[in-house]
């Protein structure tokens, strides 16, 4: 009897909570989804969004298409309308002209939003066009659309996964702090695909297609209210008219003061601008115009995907700065000097050490060490050293952030280092570390490092970037002030 | 008999080729080491060095320690004077202090060339300059030296190798078509381990350490002749002093006029200045004008380690564009955007097919396929789409090169796909590949690429700088036309 009471009063407060939800929560965080277009042939689009959702979603699923009755002993409904169960979500995967008469079934259903996976309107040409012009007479005010034509969301905490590409095509990025919204759906899929592999954690992803209802500004609205969510990544090509540019601004900037927003805007070039138009039939615009928008928007840019992901990897796990001073440690003066050139180029200061700092480390360290910042422990180096450059130096007022860097080809040290670095996070200051080459030390102390929060980069300029990446965002909140 | 006559003439032939060899000939090629410092102790420099050459040099070893008269059946001798047999290459690796005695001792041995591994000359200050001073009186004109602190030579086709990292700590990559010449010792490890992680063949590196003898002019010259370098790949931090600016200049533009020189030079910014100077006491110089100085000596520059490896992979394997007009194939319109940004930033056309191509195209391929260029064939594609385009596009007098861009998240696509790219080869226009993942299938397709001569890019603007570099190069050897 007790456990049935508390079994009810949950479900009256799931209820409660799908009453209240926003479409936006349904999207990411339904309880029930039906999918319409529901297949066991499991190459076709509908069939990996089956799979994915019956293998993987932590909530009810219930299949439509009127072909089958029952299928390895899973019910298939004739029409969503034959589901006695409150449906949250509705993942649209049927043919194109059926798609209206299928969204007016899931309004008649109560359903609130649905996701349009089926291509075949707007961006195939005039056909396509009247027939997404027919759709939204039936969805106008009456039911939220991500889409149509897009490969809709991907949720790492609770397995929604509406990409249609088979899991050997795609891996599936663990649980993380970074949220991706991506203008191309194609993109998206490699993305998360390289995630996984990288074991980034990006924990929602979505593609929006032809933006028929829901858009960036209102996806971005919902990842800043979303607590899982530390960083978000957009993908852009173009907006559609030039009027969208305005919300988008203003969003992306309230969403700037609450979390870091990082653009990679692709079709900068003139070049591009044709083939901008012909992928999503949107308008690339003048790039800067672009640019000057998003730096007004607190937006941070990246110049490619990979950019994006390093400088997200830094502001979902590191404190922000209060200044733009770096302390860098090597054990190779020539990766030292690599570091300074990327720093200084970004406007990040590598200030040499007081002389009183200076003769403190020189009488701990080997002669051959440079202490004035760089401080190159050389191919002497011990993880000891490390520790103690780290503990005496990261702390004080001097600097406000550390790129470290560790050529583990060195022998004298171990994969107990990336423990030392792991420590110095007690300083509450960023820290940011390179690595380069190829052996199993080093990817140890990568991954030991990654998984307790220290970003790792494979180059000195990646790093660089991603403190200035940090810096960017600490002058945007306030934190850090400008030293010059 | 027969078979005695016939070794007995060989010895004689490879007695005669050693008789006319180069002193630098015989640094690379040696038929004979001896290891001054040879240690059975494995953890030490000289351990290191030892346990290499034994495991795997294909020539004969000698090894030098008066402390060891035999271990594990392997002799050790006094001195190097103690040796009966010819003796091509000494590699010293004992104290700073001995190494004068002990090159002296090389010179009567009527040894040529010696590796100086040994640091503690005139990058410790006074005392090793002072040193330095009495090892360059005792060498002068009498052996040529590679060092002192440095980590001198290796060379994957015979086994040569003094980089005394461990192999647990260095991977050594497989011998292919790039050579490096590399200011710091602990970067050319460090690239080494990535490299052979990548499966990228370096079939020859060099670190000169102090240059007291052998300079980057005479090490470029080397690989200038040696036929199994394609494409050579510098770091450089600065140069000890003006001078010698002008040789390497000439050097330079002779070599550039052979093969490939790709360039990264490090210490660009003032903020860099004093790093250089405490590293290596080279002069980092204003960057304005080395850019000018390898510009004018015909240099391709990179912009970091992993920019001159992208570009050095493309110029060792693919034929030289007549022009800068690139085909663009992709199965994602987001990333064919990316890829003409990337293309037009660095001067690279992606030009509009003539209509009747266009024409021909249309007929073959799905409605919603772009033939403009980039050839968009979006999330439909097929293998046999790709072999279409490239058959009817490439070999016309439209286009000079290819960027092919395969997301291989897209089920339509198989592993074959890169056969149809290797045959593609026949038109005898360069071809880079950019693919974006990390499933299995990503990871085969690349191989089978990369062991075929395609080079592989993980993001368009890698494989931009790639073609561009190709371009560059085709206009130095005049290849290439002006098309502006």
């Amino acid at each position: 009897m007790e456990e049935q009471k508390a079994q009810s009063q949950e479900g009256k407060i799931a209820e409660v909570s799908l009453v209240t939800a926003s479409p936006l929560d349904l999207l990411f965080n339904p309880k029930s989804v039906a999918i319409i277009g529901a297949t066991p042939r499991e190459n076709s689009v509908g069939g990996v969004i089956t799979k994915n959702l019956l293998t993987r979603f932590k909530g009810k699923v219930y299949l439509v298409n009127p072909k089958y009755d029952e299928v390895n002993g899973i019910k298939y409904y004739k029409s969503i309308l034959d589901i006695q169960d409150n449906i949250d979500l509705a993942v649209i995967a049927v043919p194109a002209p059926a798609v209206p008469k299928v969204a007016d079934e899931c309004i008649k259903k109560g359903v609130r939003i649905v996701i349009i996976i089926s291509g075949g309107f707007s961006e195939v040409g005039e056909d396509g066009a009247k027939l997404e012009e027919e759709l939204r007479r039936v969805v106008q005010n009456r039911i939220r659309v991500l889409g149509p034509n897009c490969i809709g969301v991907y949720n790492a905490f609770n397995g929604l996964d509406t990409f249609f590409l088979p899991e050997d095509r795609m891996g599936r990025p663990k649980p993380g702090p970074v949220a991706l919204i991506s203008q191309s759906g194609a993109v998206a899929g490699a993305i998360l695909d390289w995630a996984a592999r990288r074991n980034i954690g990006v924990g929602l992803a979505v593609n929006y297609g032809n933006k028929l209802d829901i858009n960036e500004s209102e996806l971005l609205e919902y990842f800043a209210k979303d607590n899982r969510v530390k960083v978000i990544v957009m993908y852009m090509e173009g907006l559609k008219y030039i009027g969208e540019g305005k919300k988008l601004l203003e969003v992306m900037k309230e969403v700037s003061s609450v979390k870091p927003i990082v653009t990679y805007k692709a079709g900068r070039t003139k070049a591009a601008t044709g083939a901008v138009k012909s992928h999503t039939a949107a308008l690339a615009g003048n790039y800067e115009i672009y640019h000057a928008m998003l730096r007004q928007a607190n937006v941070i840019e990246a110049d490619n995907l990979t950019d994006a992901f390093d400088m997200a990897k830094a502001l979902a796990t590191q404190p922000l700065p209060r200044g733009n001073r770096v302390l860098v440690i090597t054990d190779s003066g020539g990766m030292g000097i690599q570091s300074v050139d990327a720093l200084d180029i970004r406007g990040l200061q590598v200030p040499e050490l007081s002389e009183s700092l200076q003769e403190i480390l020189r009488k701990q360290l080997p002669p051959l060490s440079v202490t004035r910042n760089p401080i190159d422990l050389t191919g002497s180096a011990t993880d000891a050293m490390y520790k103690f450059v780290l503990d005496t130096v990261l702390p004080t007022s001097y600097v406000d952030m550390a790129l470290i860097i560790a050529l583990m080809q060195i022998p004298g040290l171990s994969i107990n280092l990336g423990n030392y670095i792991i420590e110095a996070k007690r300083f509450n200051k960023p820290i940011v570390v390179v690595s380069f080459g190829g052996n199993e030390y080093v990817a140890k102390f990568e991954s030991n490092l990654e998984e307790n929060g220290i970003p790792v980069y494979h180059a000195p300029h990646r790093a660089a970037k991603a403190l200035w990446a940090l810096y960017e965002y600490s002058k945007i909140k306030g934190v850090a002030k400008e030293w010059w």
